[in-house]
């Protein structure tokens, strides 16, 4: 048996005690935050070794940002964790139950998914994030960060398994695999006899290798080519304030847009109000013929990649269509399902809109920027979901179950 | 582009139509009923070919039994379908929804998968009982069926897809890969620029090819290796009856048990009462040194490897367990996680039971063979999940769906 192998083992057991917690999950999340920020100081220092490996390696300043620890960040770690404590619990809802004709009671109820693996890059915050959530829903996690935070993910981890020792739950039920070889992370997709999910959380090539190789059943997260479809009938004054927040409060971000699709009768008089909001942030157009009829050559061209892309950056590329039909059918054919919207004064056209578009969020009249856990209300995200199996949009702790069936009788039996 | 990839792509465009189609959907169904009848002489004509084909290479009777369409089963086949046709529809129904603090209305809704994949082994009647119920659910579908019943999958589809023609929906939505060699379905593995889904249904074997190698997000199911637990306080008339129904009613199903494990202060009353019941019809018992004790030697000595085992025969393992707590871990290790019962008469043991043991569908007293989607009143089933991720035990048409989230505003941004 490998090291991973034992972990899922250890992990599997861990669930089976966690499944039927109840709400002592609760006091190992409280007893996680105060020993976060008693050992604060041990964690910090933990940091500035991956801090300094990770300068002289030559890390750009945002992912050495990414990458540090302050008391800060700490105390903000510890008042995530306690937040997902006073959400109420996931598991043991009823969803739904009906007597048979027969007389057997069937109810379905919430339960644990079980195991969790959760491969994940750069920001060792995840580490207490994804835990506590994990937690709370009543599965043991297998954590698998990146080698630039592995000692601050030691650290923390450590210090978590403690206070969840403490609270009288099983130690496993979080662990860390501390080989951050390739390896490491190609076995735990292999792991299909212990995990029962497995959650990427990272950049778009991370996402494509966990897809592509896991014989674990993976939920897609992350990556957004989201698009801002100006209508005719759209306020021009409206939409240049959605795009102009949709593209640059935060570019780097999965629900940030890329691309604007602009009706043909409206972009004469939109597209400059459009560019003039966007000039103030610098941000670079890529157009279509028609839009760089309309705003000049200094509009670079947008080619066919182009619209396949995802700049996370102050990058926009600009198409004018002829109709809604064609942006619906160009967000068919480029986007990746994330967060689309159409800014429309028309009852018709917002409702065409809604049904026809397939994205985890579709918006009328407002920032795709909101397509997060956090604002939906969940609490808090252990990421959001591009695929349809499972969940789909910001994941919560919801999300983070399963169910059974439970079927109540006095000796039926099938005929 | 291979001819896969260009089903695939049919597929997805069938599937914007679909999404839209709402009681479409229905009157494509219902000529659908019809079309199959009227050209009931075309569908037997071709499934003689598969039959005489079958009987050359020496398929068994039962083989051949599964393989063969009669009128009857034709006439099975139309009904099935326009019972499906009669259900609700699954697409549209609201989920949840609330106004966020900013005025925000997020609404979320059901919506389907889109594109599903189907690889099925020997019996013919499963093209139509699963292309109906993709359509219902508003997905296209692409079926990848057995080389024994190619001919008869081949004049089923034909007869579908005319019909769907007919009621003004795209042919595409419904698609049968004619190529049954292995390289037709690896393909179809590789499909995740277009399937959203795909379901494997047939043997475990099958089963597991499909999960290991699939890019494609998997729905596996079937596999049951269930158990039957005799507590210590449990009426042994009933638990005899129950252990009779559920290896007895159709050991070739997944919900027939294959292990019973009986509680050391029952075993010596209750044993040879099962025992009785079983030899009415030969079952052979495999048990424990304790059991054997207890029946005697003409009870087969059970390995290790016979509770692990899916027996489909008339063939049941036997342990006798120390506590209630025994049984919960020997299911806990050698379980599918399908279907497991206990029969007690004592509210705590049954609680227990319920709330520790993992899996789809978990029996106080009453025989596990009513894990079945017609049997829990989903209308018709399209397999039973054995996976905690999107679907847990028997699947429906809402199964087939997933959900996106509306969001509708007045111009908000996110700050």
């Amino acid at each position: 048996m490998t090291v991973i192998e034992e972990m899922g083992k250890k992990a599997k057991e861990a669930a089976r005690f966690l499944s039927v917690a109840g709400s002592k999950k609760n006091s190992a999340l409280n007893l996680i935050a105060d020993a976060l920020l008693e050992n604060a100081e041990d964690i910090i220092k933990a940091n500035n070794i991956d801090i300094e490996k990770g300068k002289e390696k030559g890390l750009t300043p945002s992912l050495i940002d990414r990458l540090t620890l302050g008391m800060d960040r700490i105390k903000g770690m510890a008042d995530g964790v306690r937040k997902v404590a006073s959400l109420p619990d996931p598991v043991g809802n009823i969803i739904s139950g009906n007597t048979l004709p027969n007389g057997l009671k069937v109810t379905k109820v919430t339960v644990p998914l079980g195991v969790i693996g959760i491969i994940f890059e750069a920001r060792p915050n995840v580490t207490a994030d994804a835990a506590a959530l994990c937690l709370k829903a009543g599965n043991a996690v297998i954590l698998r960060g990146g080698k630039e935070a592995i000692n601050s993910n030691t650290a923390i981890a450590k210090v978590m398994r403690n206070a969840v020792e403490k609270s009288g739950l099983p130690k496993d039920s979080i662990q860390l695999i501390e080989d951050t070889s390739r390896a490491s992370s190609n076995q735990l997709m292999q792991l299909s006899d212990y995990l029962d999910v497995l959650i990427p959380r990272g950049g778009a090539g991370l996402i494509k290798a966990v897809v592509e190789n896991s014989k674990v059943p993976v939920i897609e997260t992350g990556v957004g080519n989201c698009h801002v479809y100006v209508d005719k009938y759209a306020d021009i004054e409206m939409a240049s304030e959605i795009i102009f927040n949709a593209k640059t409060s935060r570019p780097s971000v999965c629900n940030a847009i890329e691309t604007i699709l602009v009706h043909k009768d409206i972009a004469m008089s939109a597209l400059p109000k459009i560019k003039e909001k966007l000039d103030t942030k610098n941000v670079q157009l890529r157009g279509c013929p028609v839009t760089r009829e309309i705003l000049g050559d200094s509009v670079i061209a947008a080619e066919e990649s182009d619209y396949y892309t995802e700049f996370l950056d102050y990058i926009l590329a600009c198409k004018v269509v002829d109709s809604i039909d064609g942006a619906i059918s160009h967000i068919a054919k480029y986007s990746s399902g994330h967060s689309e919207c159409i800014v429309t004064d028309n009852y018709e056209c917002a409702n065409k809109f809604k049904e026809q578009v397939d994205a985890a969020a579709v918006y009328v009249n407002a920032s795709t920027r909101f397509t997060d856990g956090g604002e939906f209300g969940l609490g808090a995200e252990i990421g959001i979901s591009t695929q349809k199996l499972h969940a789909r949009g910001p994941m919560g702790i919801n999300q983070l179950t399963s169910s059974k069936f439970i079927v109540e009788g006095n000796g039926q039996i099938r005929v």
